[in-house]
């Protein structure tokens, strides 16, 4: 796909998930913080160093082969809808697509597993996102583009502090991994808080859907390292998910007794959700979110017939504004939205059945 | 049908509401309270006097022929459970089917638009139950049971202050009219409590759907006039039916208010009643008949196909505990009457589309 069919398809890699099993990590990222030794980082870069920034990061983008094949766009070559789009499937960051100047910019691969922005808070921020709980692999791929961008471009990096970045608290590494992951049994059995903090005490940062400052909606969270200095990339990605799968079978232990001790009320929640999803007329975000969450633990249950996990991922990105608008053809007011939201639901749940 | 098969069927007369029109009046119903003059009151009458005034009034409703047929029977000789199904249907009253003694009882015509309570507050309560606005039609059954009656049995009657009652408020002509009403877009648009206090000015009383102390619940309210003396009874009636045909206005004038005003949120409102109605897998009585009251307003606004008016009201009868343990063959605790009142709807509503 290119960056244009990247907009308009309705699915990434990363949304990609496995039907089968219990769909508790939705998806993994890493992404790495990089600056260009020769230029000012974007906080204090002037129009011209900007230009600069840009134009070489593009050609080293553009030298890029195989599976690491990029395609650049500048964000004053797309209208605010289709960066907000971007945002939306959680390929560019929301505060990056307030820029529409033509030195702000995202590299995409084809399958948008790979997605590094252009001078946001860094002039780099390397990507991978992939389906599941795949935090090596996307170690494995955002290290292999960084090495082909490295090639061409002298970053900023000191022997002692390692990769240099614009805020401090990404020094060394450069690198954040997280998961997204849907804990609809902890948070209905009052655990999560506690296993929550005890992600903190790890050293863990737990956060809203939509990152940094989001709230949590529908019980799915982002959980992600805070140290970024003093191990390798490799062992802090071994790290979270060691935890990340601690966390996923406590989720499981809670499901198992949700299925035994309250089938009925399980099966009662479920199918309120998927009776409001189908027959209202009128649906907020927040509310679609909330039942989507409902109905993708139905489908982890099979409580839920002829729908996927990835058809609920999905689902969850489509109902957002920006796609909304994009799949209608038109400017929308909230409440055109929450009318043509609930007709989006209706066409896409055509088919599936409660048991 | 016999009393046997009025307690199986699951609905009687009153139920059998035409389809087509706006639903707003549900049934009406006229009760005469009636004594035996050589009887003491039932509040004060001993054993043997109840045993004469049960044996008396059984003779003389014996007697009674044609569309006044009616069939007795003796609370002692039907179980607790079947007295409150005629509870649920409206045919007795709460209080009365407390007692299950011999010398308490019923007698009910064939469609059941005749039931004559035996020894409850009054040694007769002759009422007459008919579907949507019909209170004259009403008045005339029971005046002609009460004409039957009387020539049979010598009532308790004054010259000055009319039929005699166990309790004062009753005197008079002894008769209590009202209506069952369903008014969702009044209690919407916030109208209704203004409504209600003119009406109590106007002489008239406004309660819950089941009578005297029940709260209202799902919008459905009964009216019935206060004053039995100083008025005869067809004057009565026809005052009655002004006041409520002037409701019904104002309910459908706020109808065709929310069509042009509101219609996507009155399709919302209904199509979720409909989704929870066909998906929840538990369901309390009261959540039900808010539901219903919901899925009502969409029967008689076209958004709901399939279903007809008298449809809504079996189902708001047949989902109370008594009929729901009829229907099921066993004695059931509050939760598995939600199951089984969630699965009872579902199998009502099959068939039913959400336009």
């Amino acid at each position: 796909m290119n960056i244009q069919e990247i907009i308009q398809s309705p699915r990434v890699r990363w949304m990609e998930q496995q039907a089968g099993s219990e769909s508790i990590v939705i998806s993994s990222r890493v992404r790495l913080a990089r600056n260009l030794a020769a230029i000012a980082f974007p906080n204090r870069f002037d129009g011209e160093q900007a230009r600069q920034s840009m134009e070489e990061i593009c050609a080293a983008g553009a030298a890029m082969q195989g599976q690491y094949t990029v395609e650049a766009v500048a964000f004053d070559a797309i209208s605010p809808l289709q960066r907000q789009i971007l945002v939306e499937k959680q390929l560019v960051s929301p505060e990056h697509a307030q820029n529409g100047s033509p030195v702000h910019g995202v590299m995409l691969n084809a399958d948008a597993s790979l997605s590094i922005m252009v001078n946001e808070e860094d002039h780099l921020r390397i990507q991978a996102l992939l389906p599941g709980l795949q935090l090596s692999g996307c170690w494995e791929q955002a290290d292999a583009a960084d090495d082909l961008l490295e090639q061409r471009l002298e970053y900023a990096y000191d022997g002692k502090w390692g990769y240099l970045t614009a805020c401090p608290t990404n020094m060394g590494t450069g690198m954040r991994a997280s998961v997204m992951m849907h804990l609809p049994a902890l948070q209905m059995s009052g655990q999560s808080r506690g296993v929550f903090q005890r992600l903190s005490q790890l050293g863990l940062a737990v956060r809203g859907i939509y990152g940094e400052g989001s709230e949590a909606s529908g019980n799915f969270f982002q959980i992600s390292n805070q140290v970024t200095m003093g191990q390798s990339e490799k062992d802090l990605c071994e790290y979270l998910t060691g935890v990340v799968l601690q966390v996923a079978e406590q989720e499981l232990l809670q499901r198992q007794q949700l299925r035994q001790k309250s089938a009925r009320e399980l099966e009662d929640k479920v199918g309120r959700a998927f009776g409001l999803l189908r027959y209202a007329r009128l649906m907020t975000s927040q509310e679609a979110l909330a039942l989507l969450s409902d109905l993708r633990l139905g489908v982890d249950m099979d409580v839920i017939k002829g729908l996927g996990p990835a058809d609920i991922t999905e689902l969850m990105v489509c109902i957002r504004p920006a796609h909304l608008q994009q799949y209608s053809g038109l400017e929308m007011q909230p409440h055109e939205r929450d009318v043509r939201r609930a007709e989006l639901i209706q066409e896409k749940l055509r088919g599936t059945e409660h048991a």
